[in-house]
C-alpha cells in the first residue's frame, strides 16, 4: 500500500494531502509532469488548470465562476492563483480553448497580477479582446491567436490545438507535448458530425496523437451521467423549423445563450426560410453575437437582420426575436418582457415564446417562473426539441477514450458526482482504478511513465467579486449578509460619559429587517427596556468597560428576542463616548 | 362582448375586477354557487378553496406554502382568510381532503381565528390532530372523521367523501352537492389501478356523478404538462426489488417523503424479503411513519423496523434506513449524514444512498449539492427508477373529465402554467373555451346552470411566519433584509447637543456585511470623513432639523460608497440628542 492509498474515494486514488504539505524534496521525481488544478474540479465553473515541468508552467483556461446561492450579493468568483504568483517566472502563458465565462473570465483579474501572454483561437481571442479592453488592459497583455493543427512552443511544453465542436465556435481542445509525455486537455467538448458552422471535431488528429502514445487525458465530465450519445446542432434545426411552420401567424420570440454562435446562426437560417426578419435582443446577446458578425462567424446573405426599432415596420408573423434570458435571469431581455416593463417590447397573447436552452441546475425556478408570468399574459410557450447540449455523453467520452488510450484518466469539468460518472466509464473501458485520479482542487498530481501520485497540496480557492472589490467581502462579511437577510439587525446606540461612566442619552434601538416596526411598537420598547436595564446594571455595578457593557446588552436582548419571537437578529450595540 | 371578456388570457375568460371589487347588487344573481379561490392557485401550495351559496359557506383545505427564494428568513406562508372572517356566521366548515402541508399546514394558525369544525378522513385527521396539540388547540377544535362514501350536510351543501390514490393514503375527492348543482373537486390525485395499501380510486363513483350532471369540475393540474399516464406506486416495488438485489452486499440508505406511507411500505416488505432490518430517521419522518404504523396503516408483520440504536447489532448489508432529506434540505438527516454531522450516522465508501424521490423544482441545486458530498465519501447514488408521481398525468385528467362530464372547468393545484395546461386537455375534450375557467386567487367565480361569470375579487394574499411571528413581516421587512443580504450595512451614528446642534461625539462609523474590515480601513475612514464633513456643513449651515442631517448624511455617504465599491449598502444614520 502506498502513500497514495492513504485516502480513498470509492475505490478511487485520492490526495493525503492537507493544503501546503508537500512531499519532502528527496522522495519528489524531478523529471515528473505536475498537473495542478488551481480551480475547476470540485463546481461548475473557474476553470484553470496549471501544467508544470522543471522551469515551465503553462496553464490552461481562466474562467469565473457564478456564486452559490449562499454567497449574498456577490457577482462572481475567480480563482486565487496564489501558486502561480509565487512561481511567476515559471509561468510561460495562459492558453484557452474557448471563449464562454468559465474559461476566460477570470482573465482581466489574473493578468493584472500576472501579465503572460494569451494564446487562443480566433473568435476566443476577440471574445477575450473585449474584456482586456473593459479592464483597460488591451495595450499591456500580448497575445497570439492560434489555428487549429498548429503548435506553439512554450519553454519545456509544446501545445497543439485540436479542433473541436461545442456551443461556441472555436473550441480547442489541447496536446500538451513534454518531456514526460503527451497529455491530451479535452475543454469543453463535444461530437458534432453535422455542425452548423465550421468543420467536425478533428477524430483523425486524436487518433494521431493516441497512436504516439498518450499519458493521460484530462476529458469534459459534465454530461459523464448522461448515457447515449449527444445529438448534433443540426437537429435542432430540423425542430426550429417545425416550430415556424406550427406558428406561420404568430410572432416567435427566442430565447437562447448569447455566446450560441451556431444556434442564432440556425435560427437565421429558418427565419430567412420563412420570410421573417430577424432582430436580436439583450446586452450579451447584441455583444457577442456582433463580435461574431464581425470577424465573419454568421452568415446573413439574406439580409435577415434588422435592428430593434426597425422591427416595427414589419408584421409582428414576419419577425423573429432572439434575446436572453433562457435562464430567468431577473434582469434579461425576456424576463423584463414577462414582467412587462421591457421598455421597447410588449407581449401579446398569441405571442409564441420558444426557449432554446436547457435551465442549466439550479435556475429550474427562475424559469418557471418567466413561463409562468407568460402563460399569465396568454403567450404560447414552447420548451420542447429545440436545444441540444454542448458537452459530450458517456458514448462521445467513450470515443475520445478510445482514440486517445491515455494511460491516465484525469476527469475535469463538473461537479463531484460528474467526475465519478467519468471514473467509471474510464474504469469500464479497461483503465485499472489507480490509474483513474479524482482530483480535487490544489492536488499537484505528478506523471511520468512509471508512475502517478499526489505530491501536495498548492493554496486555491474562490475570490468573490462584489462591484468593484475584489476580494474584500470574504466568510465574515458573507456570513455577516446571511445573518442579516434571515431576521435583520437591531442596533442599540447609547451614549455614555466617558469620565463618569454616566448615561447621557439612549439607549435607543433601531431595527432594519426584524419586524415591521409600526405594529410592533410594544415589543420593540419592552427590548428596549431591557437594553436599558442592562445598562443601568451595568453602570450601578460601576462597569466601565465598554466592552462588557457591549456583551451584557448583547447577551439580555438576545434572549429576549429568541424567546418572544424565536428570531436571533444581529444585535449591536454601539456607544458614543463623551468627555464633558 | 360581455364583462368577462375584457380580458383575456390565452383565450380563456378571465378576472375583470380589482380586488375588494364587485358587481353591482342589481346584477348579481343570487341562485349562484360561487367558487372563491383564497390561496393556491398563482403558485405551489397554500390550498384553500371557499364554495358558497346562500348564507353557507364551506372551505376545502388549509394548507401552507414554503417561501419562494426571495422571502428572507420566512419559515412558511400562510392564506389571508379575511373574507372568511367578514363572513365567520356563514362559514360551516374546513373539509380536508388529505393530509399534506399544502393542505393541512395553515389549519392550527386559521383556526385560531375561525374556530368551525373540521371534517377529514382517519389519517388525514390524526396528521391535523397532531398539528392541533403543538398548537395546544386539540380541545377547542370540533372535528370529525369521515369515512369513503359517507356523506355531510352543511348548510346548504352536501359533501360526500370519495376515494382516490396519491401519495399519502385516504387522500379523498369531494363531491359538493349545492342547489345550484354538484361540483367535484379532485384534490390531489392520481389514478393507480395497483395501489400498495387500500383501494384503488374509486372510478364507478365518478361516473354515476357524472351521470347525474356535474356544474363544475376542479381537478389537480400538478401533472397537466406531463404526458401519458402515471405509473402504479406499486411498479417502484419493481425498482426497489431490482435495487436490493443489485446490492446485496452494501447498507441501503433510501431518501423518500415523510408523508409517503405506501414507499416506506414497500420498502418494508422488500427488506423483509431480503432479511434486511429497516429503521427511519429523521423527525417527520418518525412523526407521521409513527402516526400511520399506530392507527394500522403500515404492516410490519415481519417485524423489520427496528430503533436507530439497535440497528447496529446488524451487519450494515442487512439493513435498511429510511430517511429525510430527499430534497436535500439542509437539516434533514440525509444531508447530515453527507456532510458528516450526523449524531449517529456515518456514510462510509460502499453505502448505497437510494434517492426514491424527484426534486422540487427548486430544489435541484441542493440535492445536487449532497450527491456531491456523497461522491466525495465514496457512496454509491442511486437515483433513477425508484419513484413515481403522487399526481395525474395528461390521460389521467382526460379520464377524470370523462367520467364527469363536467359543464364547466376550473383546473385548480398549480402554477399558472399548469393550469393552462389543463386548460388545453379540457378544451381538446370539447369544453368550449368561455366555460373553462383560469381563475386567480380571490377571484369570485359564480356558477348557475344558466351561466358562469366572475362577480368580484375579494381580499387574500400570503401571510408570512418568521418564528413565533406571523404576519409581521411584511414587505417593507423582507425588502430590508434583500439590501441587507446584498450589500450589508453601514451606520452612522453621532451624539449631538440638542440646544445649539453642536457635535459632541461622531459621526462614527459601523459596518457590517458591507466589507472586510480590517482591510478596508482606508476606505472606512475616507467615508467616515465624508460623513463627517457632511454632519459639519450642516451644523455650520444652521440646520437643526435632525431628518435633514441625518438625509444629508445618507446622500453624500451613498454617493461616496457607490462610486468607490459600486455597491448600495444600507446606509443608517443615528443621531443620538443630548440635552446638557
Amino acid at each position: 500500500m502506498t502513500m497514495n492509498d492513504k485516502l480513498w474515494a470509492g475505490g478511487f486514488p485520492s490526495c493525503p494531502f492537507e493544503k501546503g504539505e508537500k512531499l519532502e524534496s528527496s522522495q519528489t521525481n524531478k523529471e515528473g509532469l505536475k498537473i495542478i488544478p488551481i480551480g475547476g474540479l470540485d463546481r461548475i465553473g473557474m476553470n484553470i488548470t496549471a501544467f508544470e515541468y522543471g522551469d515551465s508552467i503553462v496553464v490552461v483556461d481562466c474562467g469565473l465562476a457564478f456564486p452559490e446561492d449562499d454567497m449574498l450579493g456577490i457577482d462572481f468568483v475567480i480563482p486565487d492563483v496564489s501558486y502561480l504568483i509565487e512561481n511567476y517566472s515559471k509561468v510561460k502563458g495562459f492558453i484557452i480553448t474557448h471563449g464562454h465565462e468559465d474559461h476566460i473570465g477570470a482573465i482581466p483579474y489574473v493578468l493584472q497580477k500576472l501579465n503572460v501572454p494569451i494564446y487562443a483561437t480566433r473568435l476566443t481571442m476577440k471574445l477575450i479582446e473585449k474584456k482586456l479592453e473593459e479592464h483597460s488592459l488591451e495595450n499591456s497583455v500580448k497575445r497570439k491567436v492560434i489555428s487549429f493543427g498548429q503548435s506553439i512552443n512554450l519553454g519545456e511544453f509544446r501545445i497543439e490545438f485540436i479542433k473541436t465542436n461545442h456551443s461556441i465556435q472555436d473550441a480547442a481542445a489541447l496536446a500538451l507535448y513534454s518531456p514526460a509525455g503527451i497529455v491530451v486537455h479535452t475543454g469543453d467538448f463535444k461530437v458534432d458530425y453535422t455542425p452548423v458552422c465550421g468543420d467536425m471535431i478533428d477524430l483523425q488528429r486524436f487518433a494521431e496523437i493516441g497512436k504516439k502514445g498518450v499519458l493521460a487525458l484530462l476529458c469534459d465530465s459534465t454530461n459523464a451521467e448522461r448515457p447515449g450519445f449527444t445529438m448534433s446542432e443540426k437537429t435542432v434545426g430540423a425542430a426550429l423549423e417545425r416550430i415556424f411552420s406550427d406558428h406561420e401567424n404568430q410572432r416567435l420570440i427566442i430565447a437562447t445563450f448569447a455566446s450560441n454562435v451556431d444556434r442564432v446562426q440556425q435560427i437565421l437560417n429558418t427565419a430567412a426560410k420563412h420570410g421573417r426578419k430577424v432582430c436580436l435582443e439583450g446586452r450579451s446577446m447584441v455583444n457577442v453575437i456582433g463580435t461574431a458578425i464581425e470577424l465573419g462567424y454568421i452568415d446573413d446573405s439574406a439580409n435577415s437582420l434588422v435592428g430593434l426599432d426597425e422591427l416595427n415596420n414589419y408584421p409582428p408573423e414576419n419577425t423573429v426575436l432572439i434575446t436572453t434570458g433562457s435562464q430567468g435571469e431577473s434582469m434579461a431581455a425576456l424576463s423584463r418582457m414577462a414582467a412587462n416593463i421591457h421598455k421597447k417590447i410588449k407581449i401579446i397573447p398569441g405571442d409564441v415564446i420558444v426557449f432554446s436552452s436547457h435551465p442549466i441546475p439550479g435556475n429550474e425556478k427562475a424559469v418557471s417562473n418567466v413561463i409562468n408570468e407568460l402563460a399569465d399574459i396568454g403567450a404560447e410557450v414552447v420548451f420542447e426539441d429545440a436545444h441540444v447540449s454542448g458537452h459530450a455523453c458517456q458514448e462521445d467520452i467513450k470515443l475520445m477514450y478510445a482514440l486517445l488510450h491515455p494511460k491516465y484518466a484525469v476527469p475535469v469539468h463538473g461537479e463531484r458526482r460528474h467526475l465519478l460518472a467519468q471514473a467509471k466509464i474510464a474504469e469500464s473501458l479497461g483503465i485499472p482504478k489507480d490509474h483513474i485520479w479524482l482530483l480535487h482542487t490544489g492536488d499537484v498530481l505528478e506523471l511520468s511513465d512509471e508512475r502517478a501520485r499526489i505530491i501536495g497540496k498548492v493554496q486555491t480557492g474562490g475570490i468573490l467579486v462584489d462591484g468593484l472589490g475584489v476580494g474584500d467581502v470574504g466568510n465574515i462579511v458573507i456570513r455577516d449578509r446571511q445573518r442579516l437577510a434571515e431576521d435583520g439587525i437591531i442596533i442599540v446606540v447609547m451614549t455614555l460619559e466617558s469620565g463618569s461612566g454616566s448615561l447621557l442619552a439612549g439607549p435607543d434601538l433601531v431595527s432594519r429587517g426584524f419586524v415591521y416596526v409600526r405594529e410592533s411598537e410594544d415589543l420593540l420598547e419592552e427590548a428596549r427596556q431591557v437594553a436599558s436595564e442592562a445598562v443601568e446594571a451595568c453602570i450601578e455595578g460601576k462597569v466601565r468597560d465598554w466592552t462588557a457593557i457591549k456583551t451584557a446588552v448583547k447577551d439580555t436582548l438576545s434572549e429576549f428576542v429568541w424567546k418572544r419571537t424565536q428570531r436571533r437578529p444581529m444585535i449591536l450595540p454601539i456607544i458614543m463616548d463623551v468627555n464633558l
